[in-house]
């Protein structure tokens, strides 16, 4: 399974009262994870848009395990990876680690869709081609 | 000049750890507030795009004045209302309110586009419908 | 089970480019539902502050599962409850509701935390108060 | 003056349904590029509250012109510095480029403040550090 590591600085902004990272960002944090990851193998969003008209990646599910809180001034890596693939999705891994501990253990499911050939305001799942699957195994 | 009150619920992820709102969190508030003002008057966003083909209005600049903080737990009233006309875009001044007192005091500018006739990736500004002017001027 | 209806205005900036809200806002929504089914029973975040010493309401794990997607100018209905309790934390599920239809659904696992005795830096968890479980069983 | 440039990749959830970033991000990031200028010169905003007791730099004032879109995928580059030093505050001027071209065009002004000495629960303004106004004089 290819890896890739996205690192996001933690900031001000992202945290809350607690002096904590507000929850929400972390999700915000492995969808990006998920667009570097097929970035690192020569598949950009906008490239699999033009090559396969593929029009995002929907999720149908993110979970997020939280071990320990980061802070603002913390430097974070995700490293993410697709740990499974399905006939027309796939399940993209991410581990969040701090200084060397992990902090939060997450996974995306998404499906990937081109837009309906009968209706463009609607989304088609299709198979994943071999060649995606291929640069992401690694 | 028509005004309309959008009034927002401050929220744990809304404050940073200084306990006060996370100032950015201003400009997403009333960039609402501006949609719900021309709701207000039977201007719907998508009944401009329908109706005149308008793209969303871009902001050219937006300023605000932050002359008290805001706390989780609070909840504030932003009145809004267009206070000039440009030919081809408006200036809507927003005025934030925190039990009574005034906490926040800003405005947009934004200009008034269509898709571009001869490129489709492009925004072209024209000038705004009269009818929707008087609608706004209440 | 006490449950409580959070309503979301879906706003132009809480969407992407596929024209959906993009999904972390969803558990934005979430955590804030959380707060308000507990202020529905009385139980304000700064009541608990201030009555149990409580310091927020760690999340250990955050799920959603997406059926079908929100767009702007939508009104969600977001229906919580605590599903679970355990000796330290609990369970709160969430069902968000779209013009009828069932779109999300997910469950945020939550500790009941105080400032650690200690080390006012960290937190330590505790049981959960009897009479707070009783107001949430409805 | 000295400054700093703060680099940000525009992400798919920072954009909205017309496919540029949604404006209110722009305010977050020049936050971010705030405290980024105030390390690059040995002061992050820990040390700042560890010296001198200051409790983050509340802004006043916050606009920024907004002159062409970025769009997913870019990276733009935020060149900041304060450009104006007040008695007890001061103002940092922020330049956004994206690939070559001024696409932003912001400032924010902030105060210098403490914990107030008679009630840990407000906030007191004080002369900005002469050492501090020297170490960002470049």
């Amino acid at each position: 399974m290819k890896t890739h590591i996205h690192r996001v600085s933690i900031e001000w902004g992202h945290c809350d009262p607690a002096r904590i990272v507000f929850y929400p960002r972390y999700f915000e944090w492995i969808d990006e994870a998920t667009r570097h990851l097929f970035e690192s193998v020569g598949l950009a969003w906008k490239t699999l848009f033009d090559r396969y008209g593929v029009v995002g990646c929907p999720i149908t599910e993110a979970k997020c395990n939280f071990l320990s809180p980061s802070r603002f001034g913390d430097i974070i890596e995700i490293e993410s990876g697709v740990k499974e693939w399905r006939d027309k999705g796939f399940t993209v891994g991410h581990r969040i680690v701090n200084a060397g501990k992990l902090a939060v253990e997450g996974h995306e499911q998404r499906v990937w869709v081109i837009q309906h050939p009968d209706d463009p305001k609607r989304l088609k799942p299709v198979p994943v081609p071999a060649e995606v699957r291929a640069a992401l195994a690694g």
